[in-house]
């Protein structure tokens, strides 16, 4: 199947300032060329793509995606630990059918917002891996740690098999990774498992770290150290990729640290501020030549998966948090929420850029809407005005995955319904 | 014209937590009844409002409406200075048909994000308010003083009689009052002017004060005192209603004497923090029992008119600036987009609320949204979830001016046509 994307408006993310005009082809799952088609290149099909802005489409580093049910439930307690012991009682009651039918919900959010990967961290991932299918999308599942080693080992050996089949059919798309929840609610040894674990597959580890000043301080108290040395002290990063979701509170020993091992951090702005957490440093990091992603977290602190949102807020908490006006260019928002999203994931070979060889993750903004009139700079636009709502079309792995915003193979208002009646049965269970 | 709006989820931002399912009635310009349809009102209307939320629409307490051509426009400068030498060179050359253009993309822009009244300053009222007119809804205009006495009052008296006829067919729904602009760029005898203008006229100040550091600085060292210190002893505020748009940087001293005096904070998040000017203590306001609205500043500096936005980033602000989870609650958010900014323009008698004997300025959102399923709290949904494009409807003064997002009345395309047309002229001129 080849398909020609035409007269697009092209930002590819390889270089600041860098757009044009041109048309894209499409051959199966791959970008055959970006710029002028070729004569050799018969399309099977063309989409017009006049008046639409064509960009790689979005990675969410880091989320819950399941915690749907939650989305604005209970979310203006006095603190943290008393709306956590709203939160908590509610996830104890969830089964995996639950958990399907929020993931599925999900999904179709993301890809309302313009996302084709995600970075999640869940219980039941086999069945949140199931919905990835259906929307045909990608994610990268964290086997989810929680606890003791041998209950975190006990949770992980039976949902590893069971995303075998999902894995298989996603054709890349899924793959899986180690996620010990955080180091206030995972021993040392589990930490450690996972670090075997990721080292024995080859794979990512996805945490939490350094959210709050809480957990700075407690764990000073504990281990006489900060987070990140306490995670190098019981060599839980060693010679393995991570994935470490806020870093809000790092301190400079630990930014130098974080500098020298293959690590990313993934930047939750909306969840920071909601949360109360603080803001991230992510000038600092990204001047330190330390790869920053960025994410949505769960949408219980959230409340929805919009990256346009967090780009945005991100852009704008840069700029006030530091005294710089715009601080950090749009162009950092948007690499944050593409190519870096992808070198987090070790992916930046597969996707994260518009180039031929690349697979087609793509895509396209409708222009033609007041609140981008005049365009001027499109880098700007896309970070400071324009909105998830904007996204028309969106390709994954070459499919099209939604045109003119309806989401393809997957029924929105069935979903919506079987969330809605499943949420009354948790509630009163 | 008897219209009725039915079977809507109902919030009349009366008092926080209230929201029921029910029918609106209007008769003309007014609400007749919200709740339960009177055996005797007969429509001849009838709108099936199953799956929507209906709320008072929005008041956008701050703009710069006309400066939409500068969207996205050379805005990652180094720091403000340098941005403002590139933006005044170029309102220097706007001429009044351009203004009009552009206020006319404006009003579009306003109602697809549900706000049917704008407290403006700028040059070339009058064709503001020729656009006003056109889309059906609502301003307060200010006649914008600029510099000394001599050249302000040449200003406003030329534009003064030209906005009567305009005035005069709003059906209220235009007022002039007189803004300052600032007091680094207004002589103390323009001020004094625009108060004695107020008084006279019994209308409002619209002024900017206390935006960034710099202006408390210059302020202390040219007069020995802050900004609002400084108006007081000009006599500046003196017995008249004012909206003070900004306050980042207000002394505990100077809220003390706002809350004595009968003005209105106008809080914009989004432009404060682009700017990097600062986050203004708007919870410190409202414990105080000052009343505080919420603006979008110009697209310059923003780059939209979307006070969803701009709730969402505000509470996320007052959130992370203070360090407690959800500082302020989302009906705090509600009431400065809705019945505050009413206030704080003296038409709280008229609009604000949904209640019987209000003008009918109405705004229904789609809840059939992913990102806004499950609901569970509509208050939080409204300020952390919705986007500005789930408003589907909006009536102002009982007409509607926008239907499943189309805005009534004004052509769209041939508007966005203009403007991109006459930008590309302004650039060359």
């Amino acid at each position: 199947m080849k398909i020609l994307i035409s007269h697009a408006m092209i930002i590819p993310m390889k270089q600041e300032g860098e757009f044009f005009y041109g048309d894209i082809g499409i051959e199966g799952s791959h970008i055959v060329f970006v710029g002028k088609k070729p004569a050799s290149f018969i399309p099977d099909t063309t989409l017009d793509a006049t008046g639409m802005l064509a960009m790689p489409s979005l990675i969410n580093a880091h989320s819950h995606l399941a915690m749907q049910y939650m989305r604005n439930y209970k979310d203006h307690a006095p603190n943290l630990q008393s709306w956590l012991a709203e939160i908590f009682p509610i996830e104890d009651k969830l089964t995996q059918a639950d958990v399907l039918a929020s993931s599925r919900l999900g999904i179709i959010e993301l890809i309302q917002s313009g996302i084709t990967l995600f970075n999640d961290m869940y219980f039941f991932a086999e069945e949140t891996a199931r919905a990835v299918n259906e929307g045909g999308i990608r994610a990268n599942l964290g086997l989810t740690l929680f606890g003791d080693l041998a209950s975190s080992k006990l949770k992980i050996k039976e949902r590893e098999k069971l995303t075998d089949a999902a894995i298989a059919a996603s054709k890349g798309r899924i793959n899986l990774d180690i996620a010990p929840h955080a180091i206030y609610t995972c021993t040392k040894e589990t930490y450690q498992y996972g670090h075997d674990w990721a080292k024995a597959n080859q794979r990512n580890m996805h945490t939490h770290l350094s959210e709050t000043k809480k957990e700075v301080d407690d764990c000073l108290s504990e281990h006489g150290m900060t987070p990140l040395h306490y995670l190098e002290s019981i060599g839980a990063l060693k010679d393995i990729p991570s994935l470490l979701a806020h870093c809000v509170h790092l301190t400079t020993s630990e930014i130098k640290l974080l500098k020298s091992m293959d690590a990313s951090v993934v930047h939750n702005p909306s969840s920071n501020c909601k949360l109360a957490s603080g803001i991230a440093p992510i000038g600092i990091f990204l001047k330190n030549g330390i790869n920053v992603a960025i994410g949505c977290d769960g949408s219980s602190s959230n409340n929805n998966q919009n990256l346009f949102e967090e780009m945005h807020i991100a852009s704008l908490l840069s700029s006030v948090n530091t005294g710089h006006l715009c601080n950090l260019r749009p162009f950092d928002m948007l690499k944050m929420a593409t190519i870096n999203g992808a070198k987090a994931l070790g992916l930046d070979n597969k996707i994260g850029t518009l180039e031929a060889g690349k697979e087609a993750d793509i895509l396209l903004l409708d222009l033609n809407k007041a609140h981008l009139t005049p365009l001027n700079d499109p880098f700007s636009a896309l970070v400071y005005a324009a909105q998830a709502s904007d996204v028309d079309t969106l390709f994954c792995q070459g499919k099209m995955v939604m045109q003119n915003r309806k989401v393809l193979g997957m029924d929105q208002q069935e979903i919506q319904r079987e969330v809605n009646s499943r949420w009354k049965a948790i509630q009163n269970r």
